[in-house]
């Protein structure tokens, strides 16, 4: 008899802690509308977390991957590291008096976007070397630093580090709290966001994943450090976010999140894996708290990952309809 | 009355609490004799884990490089990684019937080893590149676990894995115990460490830096591989070693350990930066236990490193002095 009753017992507790713990999961989710979206979250981590289930994931393995431009923090007007480095240009300009004569560079201090546009890629690949190269690593941290700390976004004039996105801050919370480990993986400069990244979004340094220049160590005054050279290392977009994550990571991840078409094959290297897997992508569909953009855009296109999300089981964001807030200062 | 009380129940809780930690610290490294290169390693831990203590380093700046042949498990005769290739010269030879005439693979075949060390680093190049490139990262990964798993060492026939010294394998727990991240900074391959060395030495895949080869993201049969290319894309060696660092990491660590002038780098850049700083070198004194050699070895030649220690203030370890047992199996 008491057997049967601890088994009762046992059956209750398991029953009452299972349930219990699925709907304090969707707490922790507070600014996600009650959606399909929030559901498959919620469902996929209950699954890879509940020991002794199929689809049971140890702590070890537990790797979550984020885009950050656009899926962590706003990417429109221009990403917030090109206008570091317009912010860059203005900065240097007195160390160049050619540049008032000179494009790209004219055009930034001019403030003319169009001319900006007109210098296309290599006009910004030139202005990027100007600005992100010649300094040592710990300069270059101590710039972007003071920058990040004072500068705001061209038409919301919130600091740019303000303009992250509250729901997907509680998923990077919610993960971690379930034993995952969060990295950020970007097209972005990795010495762009290890800065900040802790702070923002609670990522250390070693967890942040992104393009990079080639360094050289060397010895300035008998003191060593690492030079940034006007040469790129690695472009961590597209189908080099897997061998971005292999190199740092050296793991499968379980769980990708993106938003652009520079996204998709961090996304389907994570779901083909084996086992439970999760990809998700924001859709910016927000015309009036953010911005509506996809298909069209110059920034963070989003096109063959949003046609083959339904077939891969890819999660969409709706981000009008799914989140409650988008910025944190709105809660 | 009762403050004054308070106080010196404090300050002799402090007493004890400090003097006991210091005790049971060295407890912690059993396989170390009590000499002064286990007292300056417990010395430094004690110094940066003291809460309001000057030296205190929060638990997020608690990074440490150990560098790992010859510094975690033995490299004589030859690297562990070389035996692996040429083991699979061996095992891919019916693939390969003109490597029976052809050099350095015919060497090898014919165990010449004299004629494998004429070949020079052009031919273990040829080797390496011939071993190590053409598989999938998940392929690689298979024959490398397969191999380390029966794969034993020349003279003593242990296992490699067994052949990793005890002392160190304290100091990693140690280390562990006392909030920092423990991080493999090695010249070899990190796709040859990553697959067994968070069993051996508790250090995860993400943790693990070294030299790599260039690889390649591609879909074969729909399915997404990284395919090894015979391309180096980082020789993690020398003063590559705080560019791997700086990559993969991205902060400054506060202990290094190594034991060759291929450490010089690390072991400089992470004693020169501010606050209290370790660097520790392996040297291997023990010609009965394990091996003796520095300055005149073909492997893991140490010189400069060694000459500049005392003015640096590095730690010399006296392999034949300091060490207890060499490998876990002497216990």
């Amino acid at each position: 008899m008491v057997k049967v009753r601890t088994l009762w017992v046992c059956l209750i507790t398991a029953c009452v802690a299972g349930c219990g713990a699925a709907a304090q999961d969707t707490d922790l989710l507070p600014a996600w509308n009650d959606s399909t979206s929030k559901k498959a979250i919620v469902d996929f981590v209950t699954k890879v977390t509940r020991e002794g289930g199929a689809d049971f994931v140890p702590v070890s393995e537990r790797i979550a991957t984020f885009d950050n431009d656009g899926t962590l923090w706003a990417e429109q007007p221009i990403y917030v590291q090109v206008a570091f480095a317009f912010d860059r240009v203005k900065a240097l300009a007195s160390q160049h008096p050619e540049w008032k004569q000179q494009q790209p560079f004219k055009a930034v201090l001019d403030g003319d976007m169009k001319a900006v546009a007109a210098a296309g890629e290599r006009g910004l690949l030139e202005i990027m070397a100007a600005t992100h190269a010649g300094n040592t690593t710990e300069e270059f941290e101590t710039i972007v630093r003071d920058w990040i700390h004072t500068a705001r976004h061209p038409t919301t004039q919130h600091l740019y580090t303000e303009m992250v996105y509250q729901p997907m801050l509680e998923v990077l919370t919610y993960l971690r709290a379930k034993g995952f480990k969060t990295f950020i993986v970007s097209g972005g400069g990795v010495e762009f966001m290890r800065p900040w990244a802790e702070r923002v979004y609670g990522v250390a340094p070693e967890q942040v994943v992104g393009s990079r220049a080639k360094v050289k160590y060397e010895r300035r005054e008998g003191r060593p450090v690492l030079l940034r050279l006007p040469e790129v290392d690695l472009v961590n977009d597209g189908a080099a976010k897997p061998v971005g994550i292999h190199q740092a990571i050296g793991r499968h991840p379980i769980a990708a999140f993106g938003n652009s078409d520079g996204d998709f094959e961090m996304l389907e290297w994570t779901t083909s894996g084996r086992g439970a897997r999760f990809g998700l992508l924001v859709h910016h569909t927000d015309a009036t708290r953010e911005w509506a953009y996809d298909r069209a855009s110059q920034i963070g296109a989003l096109m063959r990952a949003l046609d083959e999300a339904p077939t891969r089981g890819w999660t969409v964001v709706d981000m009008q309809r799914d989140w409650k807030v988008i910025y944190p200062f709105q809660k």
